[in-house]
């Protein structure tokens, strides 16, 4: 087991990215139809095929003329002559233009041979001819019948006015776009008019994307928990990220611990993909099968790196294609696929490199780093009132997946360092170019009315990490909402705090299962009767609420609290979301558990009550005046109502 | 006619923003796969069905314990516990343990019921057990056979050490993500996580993209340039910008200018799609029929903007559904399609706003404006060398589509200032997020040779205008590099300029119909026969080239250039490409064309050479430190090997 775990020689994060450099993850290229080339990348040049304009065109209303023909004429002096015929857009013209006459044409119709120049509309009049002909030659009987029709030109115009001559805005031959341009609306306007509706792009990099471990279950199917069953989060995780650097990712079946089967997967992956990820159970045995398959058919480059998360990625090749084995921590593997590899992808794809998807920051509390290692720490965002961001480290560990909503990127940190100190400047990988910070970030009691009202509130982050953190991180500076309840609550509506946002009740008690069978009526019952009891945690406002009420009982009965917690089975059984003690009630796990009227009902339990708590939503001092903070005010307002 | 171009009340942009936001373009929510999510807003909150993790897991490789057997524990004064014992992830414990067991664990694995922490293996040892038993009860015997095996723990760990507690991620009932979220990798990890594969989301709005026009011809089919047919630019950008804002565009079949047909066109987009765009012809009657089914079956709500370009935009209702009348010329209906209406489909799919795709730049040059009206200035970007951007305005006539691909962005000037001066600070919006200035500007000759070289730079942008423009822009400071030929390049290798990046020499002539029916066989040929000609446009070198060998021959004869050209029929054809006299060699419309000798092989024409021409690029001064500068040398010091 140790053999896969301690790795002696670390590589550097450099080392990893000039092995990963090294690799060929080119795809190919191919022809794709107009309508998909948008996002994708020029493969070759496009010269211009056709001239564009493909003819002399005019760019006005008006009337074609020979230039020569107004050279004098002005507002007083205008010049008249004869109306030839006219010609739309669409329309090959059917007239020729003698000395003297003017056709009328619509902005983008082919102007007559014999004619250079438009008049604008808008500096003519069609008049009735006399008998008079002062234009010299024309058409005074037309073809349309338009008889002695004519036209006033009030001004001159001069050869190739309002003309635009064939092929001046592309002519044929020239170079309209070179390889390795991004297609965008447009490049893709440009290939319309040039009459391009196969665009030869760059192949997107095929990226073959495999989960490995007998635990992984696909979203959508049930879970069986006390199998250690999870769900497969890297599988869409990554290909998602592969997507968003432009490549073309091709999910295989997640593969659990047979040899036979993963060694089939990743061979056929190698064949079929121009890079192969894999991200490996935690498992010793699949380590050690893509261990196989990258020793015998290909060549291992690098295992284990000096970045925390990411220790054990390997890459190497396996039949020639490029192999990446990230970490099995869905945090992680993120990590690592977006630092190092998705770079590489974006490479292979001739995609433009990510805008710069990093912002400053304040350090909001003090960080410890490990020395030797490049450390990828996790942070959230907070603008902290006055327009400038503050990132606070969120760390549920590497096997949380809520760190990766929780938090907006990474902070690198230096293997030479020990720590980053608060108020330290820092520069923030974002996760994406579309991550923002959250327009609020509310922090404490997990509560479902609370919940509800975020609901109207654009771009919130709650973390509902208890009553207690919800007051830590307001004292720390970090989050511009506090959500306090038990006596915390209590503490907060006694000062009369002129920064309570929203404040409401809730009726907690034991929630039971339907008919009450334990017949529990209150505390003493869950006391004094043989239950078993599901409980909160210690940072939620309920828990020291309950905790509370069970001084009041043990002072009435002249005990201690720990001398009657002592006989409630379960007391210490402390989870995390308002709803799971009620969840375990309804799975039958246990006969009562501390949770809220509200939630009782929404999962058809009974309930007991046993008394009444204030949620109570504060806002930081220095962060009432952020749009955010005024929208959850609102929003808390309607909430009540 | 003027009823539909003179408006009299142009309504302000504001106005204009106004109308469109009281539009309703909201798509309905819909179900997609947890693999289409991406890039997808939730149109609901998410909360979480299940326990993440559902299990007490295992955090570390290394030995399940209760961890009041280890209390005391340490590296000199180890503890031995009983083997009792495997499980691995994705496996059902199947061992209790007993007061001084241990359990072997690996990460992600069940932890025992009756355990309460993992001790890290790297703290412990597997060792032989004596006789003697220190630990305590414990099963000396295990059902696998591991008879007396045992661990020796070198560490004390507190209770839920290296445990991840049921929930502890997020725990059922927990808000997981809100409604308006924007779906990346993270979000798609985090779903995963909860098993949730149906996703709701917002549908995009349906944006309905119709050309109007006869002149239309899709991209694909070939055009007849004498009847006035050029190719549908709008249908494909448009759908294009459509998607990029997050809408689901639904090009219908381009309708000509028949009345019944567009109607019917445009009522059965109204009816199927949220949004109806369509772009106008520039023929009177497509704009009557669409102004009559908006008065018919709408309403007109405004039409006229005070913008240039996109003066004619008119907007309206047909049967409830939002239409919008975009200009026909595509430099118009894409600048009015990115800034007005682009941001309502975003805010109707529900996407965050685009990432500010705005630049400061300095202005180039003096550029006028027009009062009383926004006026959107196209501009290309180039890097000073310093740093800093430089704006210079594009404007080939808002009917070139080249505008689109040469420019980076707009310059919005307001309605009451008349210019903007060179050395201005200006804000471009850029076309979009992606667009990035050229990494090298050559502005100059269009010539092959150049045009190849370049597909070996990255981003460079090629302004083939010509020699003179060339010498122009790098005068103005704008370009990094001139491509000058004819006299001008003479005139750099002259100066031995240490700003050239490369030359090479091209020999030009007549372009002639294989066989040289004609018979030319020189200048005074050219001269002196009655043929027909194709001649380059004067700024180019070539151009100037030709002009000077005239001059020499008027020169010998004691004559003017004038006298000789007045004999040459076409000598005004001045075309646009460097090939376009060989085309129209080709076509049969002309005898000669003033060209390349590469060209006449290329097009497997005939040539007659006139002589030897140089093309020179040469370095703006204050450029030759910009990378892109010295990859362009690069590639023209291959180029020419």
């Amino acid at each position: 087991m140790s053999d896969r775990t301690e790795f002696r020689d670390l590589a550097s994060p450099d080392a990893l990215r000039e092995t990963l450099a090294g690799l060929d993850l080119a795809g190919d290229r191919e022809v794709v139809a107009l309508d998909d080339a948008r996002d994708r990348v020029l493969a070759e040049r496009v010269d211009a095929g056709i001239d564009v304009p493909g003819f002399d065109r005019a760019a006005m209303d008006g009337y074609a003329v020979r230039a020569r023909d107004t050279f004098g004429a002005s507002e007083t002096d205008p010049v008249t002559l004869a109306y030839a015929g006219s010609v739309h857009a669409g329309e090959r013209p059917d007239v020729d233009l003698e000395p003297g006459d003017a056709v009328e044409i619509s902005t983008g119709a082919v102007v007559p041979e014999t004619a250079d120049a438009v008049v604008m509309v808008e500096r003519t009049s069609e008049v009735d001819r006399g008998d008079g002909d002062d234009g010299g030659g024309g058409n005074d009987a037309n073809a349309d019948g338009s008889g002695a029709r004519a036209v006033e030109v009030r001004t001159a115009v001069a050869p190739g006015e309002h003309v635009m001559a064939a092929g001046a805005d592309i002519a044929a031959g020239q170079r309209a776009l070179g390889p390795g341009t991004l297609v965008t609306p447009r490049e893709v306007g440009l290939l319309s008019a040039l009459g391009v509706d196969r665009v030869p792009v760059r192949a997107r990099p095929e990226v073959a994307v495999v989960s490995t471990g007998d635990e992984l279950v696909p979203p959508g199917d049930e879970l069986d928990h006390g199998a250690g069953e999870i769900h497969d989060v890297n599988t869409h995780a990554i290909a998602a990220g592969v997507r968003d650097a432009g490549g073309d990712p091709v999910v295989y079946e997640h593969v659990g611990d047979d040899e036979a089967a993963m060694a089939a997967t990743v061979e056929a992956a190698a064949d079929e993909c121009d890079l192969v990820l894999t991200s490996g159970s935690t498992s010793a045995s699949a380590m050690d099968v893509v261990y196989r398959v990258v020793e015998e058919r290909g060549e291992r480059l690098l295992h284990g790196v000096a970045v925390k998360p990411g220790k054990p990625t390997l890459v190497g090749t396996i039949d020639g294609t490029a192999y990446v084995g990230l970490p099995g921590y869905p945090v992680s593997a993120l990590s690592i696929f977006r630092t190092f590899v998705a770079p590489r992808i974006r490479d292979a794809a001739a995609r433009p490199p990510a805008r710069t998807a990093t912002v400053n920051a304040t350090m909001a509390t003090r960080e410890r780093a490990e020395e030797g290692r490049l450390r990828l720490v996790p942070v959230g965002l907070v603008d902290d009132g006055d327009g400038d961001l503050l990132a606070y480290p969120v760390d549920k560990g590497s096997g949380a997946t809520t760190t990766l909503t929780a938090a907006d990127g990474v902070v690198p940190v230096d293997p030479d360092t020990n720590y980053v100190d608060a108020d330290a400047a820092v520069t923030v990988q974002l996760f994406s170019p579309s991550v923002r910070p959250p327009r609020v970030l509310v922090v404490g009691e997990d509560d479902p009315t609370l919940s509800r009202a975020l609901d109207d509130v654009a771009a919130p982050r709650y973390l509902a990490a208890g009553s207690r953190a919800g007051r830590r991180s307001r004292r720390d500076g970090v989050a511009d909402a506090a959500a306090l309840a038990g006596p915390d609550a209590d503490a907060a509506l006694d000062r009369d705090d002129d920064g309570v946002l929203g404040s409401w009740e809730r009726t907690w008690g034991l929630v039971v299962p339907e008919g009450n069978p334990a017949g529990l009526s209150g505390l003493p019952s869950l006391v004094d009767d043989d239950v078993r009891f599901a409980n909160r945690d210690t940072e939620s406002g309920l828990r020291a609420r309950f905790d509370a009420a069970l001084d009041d009982l043990a002072a009435d009965r002249d005990e201690t609290r720990d001398a009657l917690t002592d006989d409630v089975s379960g007391y210490e059984l402390a989870t995390r979301g308002h709803e799971s003690p009620a969840r375990r009630v309804a799975d039958g796990a246990v006969d009562a558990g501390l949770g809220l009227e509200s939630t009782a009902d929404r999962l058809d339990l009974d309930f007991v009550r046993l008394g009444t708590d204030h949620v109570v939503v504060v806002a930081a001092a220095d962060r009432r005046g952020k749009p955010g903070v005024a929208a959850l005010e609102r929003a808390l307002d309607s909430g009540a109502r």
